[in-house]
């Protein structure tokens, strides 16, 4: 079978290996399609070298069918379509505070341990979730970055009725834009690319360029004085940081759903004037999965319209490249079982 | 009677000035002790000149009785013992999110209108909350310092059991160790003044000087490798906001309780790992008065501990100067009724 190792400078490795059995409480999947994630970026570039041990196959975005099934598992049966919450929880230890699912020990499926990148792929049975028999394949691979915008969108406790602002229009931006306007929410996305901005347009999202448009002005002007209820800063830089505190009300709540490597100057002054809270958030729990799945299968998102591109795995190192020169792209997904 | 006028330049002037009967609405309280804020000591310095209209009657943290009684004002009486909630919110806006306690128009008793460093003080009823006939007014001057540690403590949901560290040893700092200690919370104060250190040891609070000891090491022994479920700012430094994050377990809470003029190096990548919590904490409500007034009446706190000198009105000037010269010192009253 055929499996993508990620050899390390922006380079990749199409072996056959051979099949593995799964081991007991595994099962082995067929994958049918693995998304690109931004994280599988960032490690083509190398900015997690120190956590990879390499080669290693990457990738976390996928669905597939289930191929066999290992000793001891119960409620899954080869030919069972799925999806994969990439988590496995280690030993749990008193700083975790009893949450489950970005404890200490926690290891990443696809970085810590090998990912989704190839044709056939061993994983935990308690990984997995089950796809409606009428959820196209593709779409089964998006669950997980949709899993991750209903955790956002969760913890961020978006109300109907609530204006909402969304800083960087990604292809997480995008989607937390989605959940929360599915849920009534009055969604507004601050994105500096136009073809991003273009592709929200389509969908039915209300836009602005914050570098052609005063941001924080034209927040007020949508939401007739009130400004945001929910800010998510997705963008990840500092002027992101700088705005997301001028954009709240009393009381709202900011999402930090960014990964910001370097401490970032954020004014405290107005967390204290305006009572606002800040609120990390972290890839997912089982529900969040359970919760994007029921919402792809509803087939109330344009979930299509964020799909870029479908290549095959064999094609991988031309993806990466086209995404390195394509800041408008959103989902690329590599097909896997070609 | 005596009204102490702040002129600017570090100077006051203790002006005789004619009693002023109530407005409607109003009581005239018959001032017995007026506390000393950090507030204060910040316009005593000049750092607040622009908002203040001079001269101008400072001071907020007040207990006396009522002198006389307003046109339409029901339920007070002369005799009545009572303390200040020094708030006067204004036309609420939507941008307030409903929150009338740090409303946009907002006006603060004893900053933008005259405060309580004075004989004789009119303010509007709805301002009072009543004091038991046992508490001393020493102390009913300390419901409002009080108060605003209830309302972190409160807006920080600490619980009884949980850790809880606060960076920062001076009267807000004491005072929210003490609230949270009396929720039945384990309590560590990170100050570096070895006088206060000495001071929150003798009221049964454990204690860590930063400079001596590494706080992060520290926290970790003190709560058994659990890192705290809250944590306090009350620094208001560069180093307790990046300390900060680092001592709290997964969904922790940080109460932004300081004021920080100028905006600060946050680790936000932290905020997104452990899924952790920032949130702006402002004045009081209602409730929180009631019940820093029912702590307060308890004698369950060491208040007096806390009270570090008591001076005649007419000494205000020596008072400013002893502030700023012993950092060691809290809670410095003036007594207005001799």
């Amino acid at each position: 079978m055929n499996a993508l190792h990620f050899i390390g400078n922006k380079t990749f490795d199409l072996q056959d290996v051979d099949l593995q059995s799964p081991l007991p409480g595994e099962v082995r999947l067929k994958v049918a399609y693995c998304g690109v994630c931004g994280t599988d970026v960032h490690i083509y570039h190398g900015a997690m070298a120190q956590r990879l041990t390499l080669p290693q196959v990457i990738g976390h975005e996928v669905s597939g069918e289930i191929d066999a099934v290992g000793e001891g598992v119960t409620g899954w049966q080869p030919g069972d379509r799925v999806t994969v919450r990439p988590l496995k929880p280690g030993q749990e230890v008193a700083v975790d505070n009893g949450v489950r699912h970005i404890g200490q020990n926690l290891k990443f499926i696809g970085i810590d341990t090998p990912g989704g990148m190839q044709q056939y792929w061993n994983v935990p049975a308690y990984t997995l979730h089950r796809l409606p028999e009428d959820l196209p394949l593709t779409l089964g691979a998006m669950v997980e970055p949709l899993a991750v915008a209903c955790h956002d969108v969760r913890l961020g406790d978006v109300q109907a009725g609530e204006n909402v602002v969304i800083i960087g229009g990604g292809p997480i931006g995008m989607l937390i834009a989605l959940v929360a306007k599915q849920k009534g929410a009055k969604v507004l996305i601050s994105e500096v690319n136009e073809a991003r901005l273009k592709l929200a347009g389509s969908m039915g999202l209300a836009t602005v360029n914050p570098k052609e448009t005063d941001l924080v002005a034209q927040v007020e002007d949508f939401t007739s004085g009130a400004m945001a209820d929910v800010v998510f800063e997705v963008s990840g830089v500092q002027a992101g940081v700088a705005v997301m505190t001028q954009l709240s009300r009393v009381r709202g709540r900011i999402v930090m759903v960014a990964i910001h490597a370097e401490p970032k100057a954020v004014d405290l002054f107005r967390f204290f004037w305006r009572e606002l809270k800040l609120i990390g958030a972290r890839v997912y729990e089982p529900e969040d999965f359970d919760e994007a799945i029921a919402l792809a299968a509803s087939g109330t998102l344009p979930l299509d319209a964020l799909i870029t591109q479908i290549s095959p795995l064999a094609d991988a190192k031309a993806v990466f490249e086209t995404i390195d020169n394509n800041p408008a792209g959103m989902k690329y997904l590599l097909q896997c079982d070609l």
